[in-house]
């Protein structure tokens, strides 16, 4: 593996590194911003490369917003962006979910509903495809188990279990209980398949960390000794679904991210033109010279692009 | 390793086997009874070992139920016990917590709170214990995350972050819920010890499963990438537990149970004198004989020893 060129104050290198792309997908969270706080570089850089006619592509393994959801954010931030920019975890679930699994399982096409753990993101990108669901925000999931459950669960009783339901897809849900579990693992035991929206295993809030979207799929897993098939980075179902939409060459795209083992290993994985690591997140420059996934390019942070 | 020796209708062999051991531990669902079905020779085995002066131990890994409790459901199965027959894994952490932990970490002597997440039965032993907790049954834990706890808890204040809490104890909870994960996941971050009851991925009820207590710690395994000590069988911290309580000699004691990997390892890695497989349970004849925890001695069922 050569090692990562370090493009800080290089502008020849800079801009031998941004004529090469056509397409540069982001990591957001300690990319563009770390928690609320902008960097002061990420709209000036976001703005010279749509200057020059690069396509950017916003990539977010947050399963609880839908990519309208995930404009406003970013316009909250004070980015400017389009909800045709966004890609995220759920809508990747939703497109292989409508798309592929009828190819894939054409059993599944008599049960192609969804028993959904997570929130309204995934609703909302499961409706864009026209997928039908049941569980996720329905208030009638938000309850503790009860005594006479357990046997109408195990009886397949239509009180409580679906018989249309062939998918169970787990993202982050703020509302996870015992009783989510119990049906999740109930629809698994009778057939369904067991997607993830994403197995991030922790959430980066406030400066600290709480339970991610693979906290949510870990007691599945356990307990069915496998693991589910995902759609959040490094996963190439990701990257499959953003070429299926963009239809770009992967040798002039280039992916952008702080995290070594999640954002340049998927942008190694799916065999870009390029990866560029950023200072400014969770991966610390010994990380990016010597671990497992390495970029191809580092900066101190994004908006040394601009030195060019 | 000997071939498991097969018992049932070997009335000499039974003779010796039953006159070979003073203690007899007892696994209970799929020994005694099954779901809400007590096996009809299970009575009269216990009358009739009870009658040669046997001690016997009923040892589950339900961390829900306290000793009383237990001896509660033993009796209503039609099962004669006392609370002291009965140990179970909330009682053997409980044990650890006030007994062993001051001495091996002995900086939390100041910081000898328990965070449960669990149910009744954690807090009755933890209370026979002298051992302060929170969290458990508390209604005030029994609520959905709200956007402020976010920066309250990473900010380690007080209205959410108790300082003198030093363990994690993470048992079966019926009203599992994120607002608990985060709390976990918080105070492990602030340097609490990462117990939990038991690790059982699943929960047999009604003639299926549910996620067991294993669900609950996979989690937060998942995130701190390492593994709770637990206390439920094969943990040989609970065999270190019951030895320390009827102060028995190993070479005398067996223990019977139905499954391979747990109660059968269970005794083979305390060095008991003997193993017993029945096959009333999860444990098929085949994984007895050519797996990997492999039983001294194998019956049918529990009341084929009744045959001598």
């Amino acid at each position: 593996m050569a090692a990562p060129k370090y493009l800080t104050g290089d502008k020849d290198a800079i801009k031998s590194f941004v004529d090469k792309y056509d397409v540069f997908l982001f990591d957001c969270d300690g990319v563009l911003w770390s928690g609320d706080d902008l960097f002061p570089g990420t709209v000036p850089t976001l703005e010279f490369l749509r200057s020059k006619n690069k396509q950017v592509v916003f990539v977010t393994n947050n399963s609880t917003k839908s990519r309208q959801d995930y404009k406003k954010k970013l316009e909250s931030m004070g980015i400017p962006a389009t909800a045709e920019e966004v890609f995220g975890s759920s809508y990747s679930a939703s497109i292989y979910i409508s798309r592929i699994l009828p190819k894939e399982h054409p059993q599944l096409k008599e049960k192609n509903k969804v028993f959904v753990i997570g929130e309204a993101g995934i609703e909302a990108e499961l409706d864009s495809e026209g997928v039908p669901h049941i569980g996720g925000t329905d208030p009638a999931f938000r309850r503790d188990i009860r005594p006479e459950d357990y046997k109408l669960m195990a009886n397949g009783d239509p009180s409580l279990i679906d018989p249309q339901v062939g998918v169970v897809l787990v993202g982050l849900d703020f509302h996870y209980n015992y009783f989510k579990m119990c049906l999740a693992m109930q629809y698994i035991r009778r057939g369904a398949l067991f997607l993830a929206t994403n197995i991030d295993s922790t959430l980066p809030s406030a400066g600290s960390l709480f339970p991610g979207a693979g906290s949510m799929s870990a007691a599945l897993s356990l307990a069915f000794q496998r693991e589910p098939i995902t759609f959040g980075k490094p996963s190439q179902a990701m990257m499959d679904a953003i070429e299926g939409k963009f239809q770009f060459d992967r040798s002039k795209a280039v992916m952008v991210g702080d995290r070594a083992n999640t954002d340049i290993r998927f942008g190694l994985e799916g065999k870009l033109g390029g990866t560029l690591g950023v200072l400014t997140g969770v991966s610390t420059r010994e990380e990016f010279l010597d671990g497992d996934s390495r970029p191809a390019f580092y900066v101190d942070k994004l908006g040394d692009l601009l030195e060019s």
